[in-house]
């Protein structure tokens, strides 16, 4: 292989082997030459194509989004029961807990272990659960709206302290729990829309 | 100073410090060299009292547990309304989050960072989280007692999904979300009570 000379690669494939990896292993837990092996491709290829660790980091977050939070966010938007589709997005949350791989959500991994001291990561990191909330008290005022959610409770808040909640579940999900528990938290979290 | 030879130190004083540094740096973020200049004591000493950086992390744990975790064990215990030493538990972490260090809880912090891969660790953190549902639990079921929480709710249920929505709220805490937000958690989350 001929040095500074990219590889063809299909460039979301390789997104999400890099994504894989540090959703696994998290930022610092993963070293450069572990991507490059899960990544198949070379050094070079890998800054040309994504600049250094960190910029290959975000562009995993985004890729993130644009797989696991865009089917969270699909589910909120079926035809139905408004309700409904808010319960089966906790319960996307509840099965990457119940996840035995114990990697919960990148992004709230990433929220832990890299926003504190980066700025432009934590942004991009707030803004997608600000998309998160957006989605779910757009379907709490559908559901008002469809007389499924009594009308004094408030979708903003209730949007919030979900997205809270799935946040949370995305920790609980580093632990081996159990599905029971799991059930529990998901139960007890729903009473907040009785 | 001879090597060897311990400083003679308060160890729970010392304790404090790397506990302070592991919350806002993390685990593998913390060096030794660093953790030596904030405990103020010898890399022979930290070896002989504590034994290695890892067995040192074990003990912060259960010191954050002796301090901060027994100080909102202490709000659910206190005589009056058990509902609302409920809502000063929930408020605990709203504060923690409020805090513009952005350490979160070191509890939520390690089960992202370490428990995976540490199954010791791991049951140390589950079993911190236990006694908080715990605490939680049988304060709900005096609220329920005496009438303040409908007697349809489970408290082992609600005590599931208000512990989860404390990890959320530290996880939250390593954004800059500003107590407006914040408070919508803490209203949305209370819902569950009502």
């Amino acid at each position: 292989m001929t040095v500074g000379r990219p590889r063809e690669f299909d460039e979301t494939e390789v997104l999400e082997r890099a994504m894989q990896l540090f959703w696994t292993r998290g930022y610092e837990g993963t070293r450069l030459a572990e991507l490059l092996t899960a990544m198949q491709i070379s050094r070079q290829s890998l800054y040309d194509t994504f600049g250094n660790k960190r910029s290959l980091f975000l562009r995993t977050i985004e890729h993130y989004r644009a797989t696991q939070l865009t089917h969270a966010l699909a589910l909120l938007e079926r035809d139905g029961s408004p309700l409904e589709n808010v319960k089966a997005a906790l319960g996307f949350f509840q099965d990457l807990a119940a996840d035995d791989r114990c990697r919960g959500c990148l992004v709230a991994n990433a929220l832990v272990e890299v926003a504190p001291h980066d700025p432009e990561i934590a942004e991009l990191l707030g803004d997608t659960l600000d998309l998160l909330q957006g989605g779910l008290q757009l379907a709490l005022e559908r559901a008002q709206a469809k007389g499924e959610l009594a009308g004094d409770k408030s979708p903003r808040g209730l949007a919030q302290a979900l997205t809270n909640s799935m946040l949370g579940l995305a920790v609980n999900g580093k632990l081996r729990r159990g599905p029971a528990a799991l059930r529990e938290i998901y139960d007890g979290t729903l009473v907040m829309l009785d």
